[in-house]
């Protein structure tokens, strides 16, 4: 490749648009079609993230070594997504069992599956409709799995009650996250609603809002005190906003993606202290509850903070906590997610199940995950050994990377990495030679963007650059999922460190 | 029950909203929440559909049972939906065993699988990322399931080729469907999208519509010609809704939902003309082309036809083609399904793509069954037998059911009935007495609605209400879902016939 002309992934955004033509006879010249003027205007807004010709370029790149191409490596790393399995991370085995019997009932007498396996397949079957996972479930969610939610909230937060009614199930956080966001956005120009969000930030959130109609209020996070959320940041980004939208919705993500930052107590206490005063929508992405880290760190929701700041508080801030199996047990494919309404007006909840009702409901094997996420094996149950062990090694491994990753960046020059204590990004900081950030601007390109390219093409490791998460401008980072096996990781940070050395001394 | 006051299910529309409050320590007035005037507009226009407090009734009615209320029935049977599991139908074993293997691999070596399942098993999950259906996949769909969907519709079209670029795989046809509408839907007033959609027609169609913000324009289908599309319908309602808005969409169900007509290749050559003289994007939904069971009745796809129909046809007219898995292999809680996009610029393509990525993607379980769906076992694979008798029965319960309720409905005053050609249910006409039309009147709801409100409670049997699907004003009718088994159809054709004298009697 190091051809940076007409096929150059700078240029192609398109992917599919690019692929082989549709069938047409020859000889005939095609009509005026729907042309881009005559799609929604709101849709044609949508960008894709900008890390997406990274990974497109990564899947030609893998076509070509399977072509026998020679490269300096034999495959492509991949981390730049929060995709546990695909970088090689082994499912849990209760989870997988439990669908495979509920799919094939059969097995539950093949004598090869764990009694508890059976028993919760029975069990968890008799919720479906006609005993099939095969049948539709509500729209909101399989009432069982609901409770089973509610409880397991509950028990997070130490006896505060979860009612199943406030659980409502979809296919992942972010299909939750877009009907929340449909609900609340309306509004042209100065009414237009406005969603405080931060900035690095989960980088689908853009696309969602720009789908929904809702515009960014950007807020930035403080790398310096280890990407902490300041509440006088929010202020000023609230006030500034004022005239240009109308700015109702606070959108957090703690522990924080991709930052790696676990909230205090008392700094998820201001923000709802001022999402109160300001009467402010709180949407609280918790996704990475169960992947807290960091050392005496602690992981606390927002619903329990905020009952336990009293009625003035409990009563009155509304608030959505979004959580899903993709994070919480790696099972992103499966598909399932909820969100936990509260405060919410029962006339205004009910348009969020008809939201989800047009989705007609959550894959049903996903809702058996989650259900499992929620109620895993308890020690006792025949299963209870082995899960305990897989979840453990899973967390070993996540603390592993952390330290090695901060361990071998810490000894690079030109790279800074605020320790994180949560999550299962890092988000270092590229402190680029001028040459370097010269050369992407002739490029049209962000020099982090150029970084990652170089990085993926003369490596071939994949990471995500800086400016798809957001951050300041002249300021450049880049986005490493860390939740892969040790032996992945220490093969990544060595393409990165053999990288990274030869790109600063080229432009020294 | 009985009891028409406050609890009446009439008056409810409510659901969740009417089960128990959120956690308020007491002593507190809640402060004004978001009140449904800060919901977006276009979200509150969303009606649900006119059966759903016939289900919540069923549901309530089913609870009453469980705690031994005395019902002149022990059960409620519900066919009121495209719901084949949840009814008591069987799903396909060799699509249970592959999606079973693929979660858990170690099925694969405990000798209780049939050699294609595990072979098909061990495909599929090297298709997926890291060998794992936790892993996300492409947004538009694992490509080899791309693939798999493309050589099925080819081999169905008599060779004319398909392209997998053009298949968008998405968690149901529904989805599919909301995604192309909101790629089209724009402009207000005048200008605002119209979509011309059949009636009757499927009834979670117009909720769909009002999310994506496009005008339904109704034209009715010819019931006495066995609910025919007529094109001069077509041309009357698309000249009177100019003006009025922008009907650039042409909606059509074959074979029929819920009217079970199936369009010669005739009709689909004069619809085709249509939309080509009058630029109009066709979508075609065409979940039922499994299951057409006239005699001598064929499906011909809306895409063969018009590529058969030449260039004229075939390079200009933009069609979207839905299907799924929910009626395919009688799936629907596993979530899959795709659109074939036709004639559509690259351009526009891609935004079909943008919006498939804000729901990540579809889950690969669902995938997997659609996958096989497309490549079911073929003549000589050692499942095939087992395969094809499980289809088989499948479809000669469905032949049998139809020609029962026909049969059945037939021998019923007030009843008429057009012989069902295709689809899964039937849609019987009902001439309700003047006194129950009045009755109905008064309690504020359609004839229809009190006559099958009146059959659930008095003989346990869920049946959809004509209005809920559309009809012309002052005429009524019934759903009924007829791929359910054998004896839950006599079970259900026994009640309804009680019933019905019953109810005729008491008004004559």
């Amino acid at each position: 490749m190091g051809d940076e002309g007409e096929s150059s992934p700078w240029k192609s955004t398109t992917g599919k648009a690019s692929q082989k033509k549709t069938y047409q006879p020859a000889g005939f010249e095609p009509r005026r079609k729907t042309g881009l003027e005559e799609v929604n205007p709101r849709v044609r807004e949508i960008q894709p993230p900008k890390g997406d010709m990274l990974l497109r370029r990564a899947e030609e790149i893998r076509a070509e070594l399977q072509q026998g191409v020679k490269k300096p490596y034999k495959e492509v790393i991949d981390i730049s997504q929060d995709d546990f399995h695909s970088a090689g991370m082994k499912p849990f085995s209760f989870v997988r069992q439990v669908i495979a019997a509920c799919l094939h009932p059969e097995l539950l007498h093949s004598g090869k599956l764990p009694a508890d396996v059976c028993q919760r397949a029975q069990r968890l079957l008799k919720e479906c409709d006609g005993d099939s996972v095969g049948s539709y479930s509500d729209s909101c969610g399989i009432p069982h799995v609901q409770r089973t939610v509610a409880e397991f909230i509950t028990r997070r937060d130490g006896g505060l009650p979860s009612f199943p009614k406030d659980i409502f199930i979809s296919s992942g956080s972010q299909r939750a996250l877009m009907v929340v966001l449909r609900l609340l956005a309306q509004g042209e120009g100065m009414s237009q609603t406005g969603v405080l969000t931060p900035v690095p930030t989960c980088y689908t959130f853009p696309m969602v809002l720009t789908e929904v109609g809702a515009v960014m209020v950007p807020y930035q996070l403080c790398e310096e005190q280890g990407w902490a959320l300041q509440v006088d940041e929010l202020r000023r980004v609230l006030q500034a906003s004022r005239g240009h939208c109308d700015p109702r919705v606070l959108y957090v993500i703690n522990p924080g993606n991709p930052t790696g930052h676990v909230q205090s107590r008392k700094s998820i206490e201001d923000v709802i202290r001022l999402a109160a005063e300001e009467r402010l929508f709180l949407l609280a992405n918790e996704v990475y509850q169960d992947t807290v880290h960091g050392e005496g760190v602690e992981f606390v929701s927002y619903k329990r903070v905020l009952f336990e700041m009293g009625p003035q508080y409990s009563d009155t801030v509304q608030l959505a906590s979004f959580n899903s199996i993709s994070n919480g047990i790696g099972e992103g494919g499966l598909r399932a997610g909820y969100v936990e309404l509260l405060n919410i007006d029962p006339a205004v909840a009910l348009f969020a199940e008809m939201l989800l009702c047009t989705d007609i409901c959550a894959p049903v094997t996903g809702q058996i995950a989650l259900a499992i996420m929620a109620d895993p094996p308890w020690p006792g149950d025949p299963s209870y050994g082995q899960y305990a062990e897989e979840v453990q090694a899973s967390q070993e491994t996540l603390i592993r990377n952390v330290r090695r990753v901060e361990e071998v960046l810490s000894a690079l020059p030109g790279v800074s990495c605020q320790p994180a204590m949560g999550g299962v990004n890092v988000f270092p900081r590229l402190y680029l030679p001028a040459g370097a950030v010269e050369q992407a601007k002739e490029a049209g390109v962000e020099a982090d963007q150029l970084y990652c390219k170089r990085l993926l093409e003369e490596v071939g490791l994949c990471v995500g650059p800086g400016c798809e998460s957001g951050q300041r401008e002249g300021i450049h980072h880049m986005r490493l999922h860390v939740k892969v096996p040790a032996e992945v990781m220490e093969e990544a940070l060595g393409r990165l460190r053999t990288f990274h050395l030869r790109f600063m001394s080229e432009f020294s």
